[in-house]
């Protein structure tokens, strides 16, 4: 839905990058009439050349604008040292060329294999291929952007004569599996720069971040919202929150149904402690629970993981008042199991988690997680060999 | 060898805890002159009833004192509230009796499941047992404390004059799996309980606390250590430390060797960040990642995985002067790939990966965990049902 909005253009070829001969680049296009643009990137230290390209994009060139995004898949371009640097901004500088645009205003992304180097001649030519055949692709686009994902990932949302749509790829933001995240949203609303950077980092702090596979965190992840200003209408921030939220809530959603090896979708909710933050973080270390994870994978009611799990949490709790529930059944009260714990059904594809850590603290959050799997670790054991 | 150390005695017996009716109870009692003993605990805030009554043995009775520790396998008796607490307590009150000691002279260890309840009956008839069969039987104990083990963990260290014997069971201590990690020490050497604990604390911060199997971490983990003072020598604290860290190790090696589902021994030394804390922190977050982990199930040498890891990491770094060496071999120099770097044979089932993080600062630290495997996933998804 990348092209939903007025004002963008997008195509998807395949450039040879991937050993599969699947498609491997897209490119999404503002044809304006504005070119506001905000973007969020990876916490991990270690960052590939792309996100310190777009990063410097988004602030060195003309500050909150961008109007192109260059994707490929198949390679990370991360590790790669001063080369991967410079293989980056060769491909930029002829996308920008080609589109007659400045160097900062095209963002790239891309993901894949880290620290093998860039195929860069394959980039070269598939990037004038992506020029040439721009239109209403959005399909092509969110399919090249695809690696390990199964399903494409698009959403739209309509607002009142104005639209915002997105595509994504992977399977989390704050700690995404080795598929990186990417996600691109695109809108013909009026929204400042500043709008944008608000609504976007408002909707991923409840979104992607708190979408929780396995706990890495890819060197490559990067969320970037355009907008053509192209319907003329212009939103206020409330409702452009509300439309970047329902578009990263429906991404989220679909990568965490998509995620690797993933047999149960397992939300947490944790109440009962001082603030939001410190719930996040508990529902957090729960979901990152090895042993809580495949309790989940074996539909195991073993809610005494889930006790010794939030034990380790940073966050206000009372260790003799934590109740737990599976599926709104109550399967431990005042950290003691409650009758009919052991029986619950957890046989289902989705299973609600509840904590209240029972200090009484108005705090609360929920992540999105995923069971641990037998195919998680077949199939990421075997990735580079 | 807990019954190495002159002055100690240790009996183990089959109480009925266990459904596969293995052993599940042991006992070791000092029979002087000295008594002086120390302990450390796990750092979850959620903790199993035996946890708090040692503590409590350990600074609420004669402080620095205990001679005796009941041990049962099968039961973790934790999370189940104030119920737990009395069961423990009967057990304990039971066993002081019989030898004729203080309640708080004995101190409590259970390993097993969370939220059952303590079958307090069987644990009275089994201590009765225990104290008419008190005798040289380090092995019955040390085989009665197993749990997931597959073999009982015995070390000793030979002193002039004096030894230091131990057992323990589990996997780890800072981050244990389900099978709580639980060792006890003996020593006829005169020592002080502030040398105990001193030596202890010491020991396990580079043996127990640096072996990460899955990131979990128990209700229940207790090391104590008891000196009879039998063999009448009186150690420095310098050859105490020596001791008490070469049993531990070796207690912590059997571990990590024996850990669930464990097909790859992973020691991971992190160097050139600016201090030991940080550079624990950062091998510690390698461990723990579960992409690296699935890698070294793999024999893949993705080093990329292990930058990403590393990246997220609380340590002084340069992200462009990052190094990984996998069984001394050059795999990302400067923080992009090495020649050959993909070649790497990892088929062994020792893997040796070294992280400079390029800083130049002296911090160093080492630490063991084991790989994701199928296996552990398959066992510990099918722990209680």
């Amino acid at each position: 839905m990348i092209t939903a909005a007025a004002g963008f253009l997008a195509a998807g070829t395949t450039a040879g990058i991937k050993p599969s001969a699947k498609p491997d680049m897209a490119l999404v296009y503002n044809q304006g009439p504005d070119f506001a643009a905000a973007g969020v990137f990876t916490r991990n230290r270690v960052v590939a050349s792309p996100v310190k390209h777009s990063r410097a994009a988004l602030v060195e060139g003309n500050t909150g604008q961008v109007k192109a995004v260059i994707f490929n898949s198949g390679n990370a371009n991360a590790c790669n040292g001063a080369q991967g640097d410079q293989d980056c901004a060769d491909v930029v500088k002829h996308v920008a060329s080609l589109l007659n645009v400045d160097f900062y205003d095209v963002a790239a992304c891309s993901t894949g294999l880290i620290g093998e180097p860039l195929p860069v001649p394959k980039l070269i030519d598939g990037a004038t291929t992506l020029v040439a055949g721009l239109g209403d692709h959005s399909t092509d686009a969110a399919v090249a952007i695809m690696t390990t994902d199964t399903v494409k990932k698009e959403a739209l949302y309509e607002g009142n004569g104005w639209v915002l749509g997105g595509m994504g790829k992977g399977v989390g933001m704050m700690a995404p599996s080795l598929a990186t995240m990417l996600v691109c949203l695109t809108t013909d609303a009026v929204a400042t720069p500043e709008m944008l950077e608000r609504a976007l980092k408002k909707a991923t702090a409840t979104t992607f971040d708190t979408l929780d596979i396995d706990g890495s965190t890819s060197t490559n992840d990067t969320v970037i919202i355009m907008s053509s200003g192209a319907s003329t209408v212009q939103v206020t921030q409330e409702e452009l929150d509300a439309a970047v939220f329902a578009v990263c809530d429906s991404l989220a959603a679909q990568m965490q149904a998509d995620a690797e090896g993933v047999t149960k979708r397992v939300t947490i909710t944790v109440t009962g402690t001082s603030t939001d933050d410190m719930a996040r973080n508990a529902a957090r270390t729960i979901g990152r629970d090895q042993l809580f994870k495949c309790a989940m994978f074996g539909s195991d009611p073993n809610w005494g993981r889930t006790l010794a799990a939030v034990g380790m949490a940073d966050a206000d709790m009372n260790p003799d008042k934590i109740s737990v529930y599976f599926n709104d059944q109550p399967v431990c009260i005042d950290s003691c199991g409650a009758e009919g714990a052991r029986e619950v059904d957890l046989t289902g594809t989705d299973i609600a988690v509840h904590v209240d850590l029972g200090t009484g603290g108005a705090g609360r959050a929920t992540v999105r997680t995923t069971d641990l799997s037998l195919q998680y670790v077949d199939f990421n054991s075997a990735y580079t060999t």
